[in-house]
């Protein structure tokens, strides 16, 4: 006899460690930077801006992982981007502490709506651990601000590499004692996702469907090559029995 | 007018971050290994077996520091040293399987009775993280198991150095962008506490007479050098107003 096992089954019965992208998956870069600005420059496009600053997040992490300057912490590549776009933006008069205090807003994010309830029932049958590009100290300050309940804390920072390479994800079942097949990747991203599947890890696609903003949709049809394909982490969390 | 602080008052008005040492101080190494021994293999003096496991730990951990061999786990260094004792106690015939689950022992210690109370205190007021020289994967499947609500799980494996290595305590600090007076250490171990002194950090003592078992108590006369003097990790975290 032939059993039909569900790809939710299949991960459920197989996988033991849940690894997080964050910024865009848990938490809502985009729109927490634009409510930041339109506080404190109230005069600047800051649905541009959230977009430039991270736009400029891809390829300072290219030129690290090139070898074209050493190791660097996302908060440092972040602060030096910022420093770029500033005057573009009318803000080039920025202080200091001023500039230290903008940059920071990375460890201020705020959860998605349903990340908290999402995290705290799937952590109940799984480990769960961050796997996101930012540093250690930017991931523990954002979780204990907006309440997420990591299990455990693991950046590229433990890895001195940035995702998407294989070090990273492999890292992580590595860090376990586990299989790749034992870890399963939670991300809105694709290139992310088919990265750690390149690496044999199992992988859950979150929609987020306003990360680059309500005016900017991204296009949420489900890709063949996810195990899960979930429309928010608590529908994730119901998917896999929790 | 000179006003004078107390050292919790000190402490509390300047520490960012609590780093805490684990085996002893959180948890309870000697006991659980006992517990387990007793069960698993009555016959073996498991006082002896216990106190005979910890003793290979310093040594193990100061070759791969001297360069004697490349970096090493400790889950690898605990395997290590218990495939070198089991003759001693009669054991010699575990197999694999046996030992494998026999060394993860060190995945499944018991918290101390007032650890999880005075941790979440702690937490309500200070960043808490570990700082133990036992791998992440080991220190995650710890707190899981006993309700230890890190922040972070920070662990010699992030700086590929063992306590009482410098990069340990100062690694600390640079993860959270700090100063190391902005860090205190919290343990139950003077030599531990003593070189995180020397970095800059603040320190707290923490008593765990009965760390090697009820028949071979500490001396816990409080040292001059640390900042604080706790009775137990509620004890800390009463003298830190949380």
């Amino acid at each position: 006899m032939t059993t039909t096992q569900s790809p939710a089954d299949s991960v459920a019965g197989t996988v033991k460690v849940l690894a997080f992208d964050i910024f865009g998956t848990v938490v809502d870069w985009h729109g927490s930077i634009v409510r930041e600005m339109q506080a404190l420059h109230p005069a600047v496009d800051a649905d541009a801006f959230a977009l430039a600053w991270r736009g400029g997040y891809q390829p300072a992490m290219a030129r690290v992982m090139r070898g074209e300057q050493g190791w660097t912490l996302i908060d440092d590549l972040h602060r030096g981007i910022l420093d770029e776009i500033l005057s573009r933006f009318g803000l080039a008069h920025l202080s200091e502490p001023e500039r230290r205090h903008l940059n920071r807003v990375w460890h201020r994010l705020d959860a998605w709506p349903d990340s908290v309830e999402g995290l705290t029932r799937l952590k109940t049958r799984f480990t769960i651990t961050s796997l996101s590009n930012g540093n250690i100290g930017l991931l523990t300050n954002m979780a204990k601000r907006a309440g997420l309940p990591w299990d455990c804390v693991l950046s590229a920072e433990v890895f001195k590499a940035y995702k998407p390479d294989p070090a990273t994800y492999l890292g992580v079942a590595k860090v376990f004692g586990l299989a790749p097949a034992e870890v399963a990747l939670v991300a809105t991203h694709h290139d992310d996702l088919a990265a750690a599947r390149g690496c044999g890890l199992r992988t859950a696609y979150v929609e987020r469907p306003h990360e680059l903003g309500a005016a900017h949709p991204k296009d949420e049809t489900p890709q063949p090559g996810n195990d899960l394909h979930a429309t928010s982490l608590v529908d994730l969390a119901r998917m896999l029995g929790c």
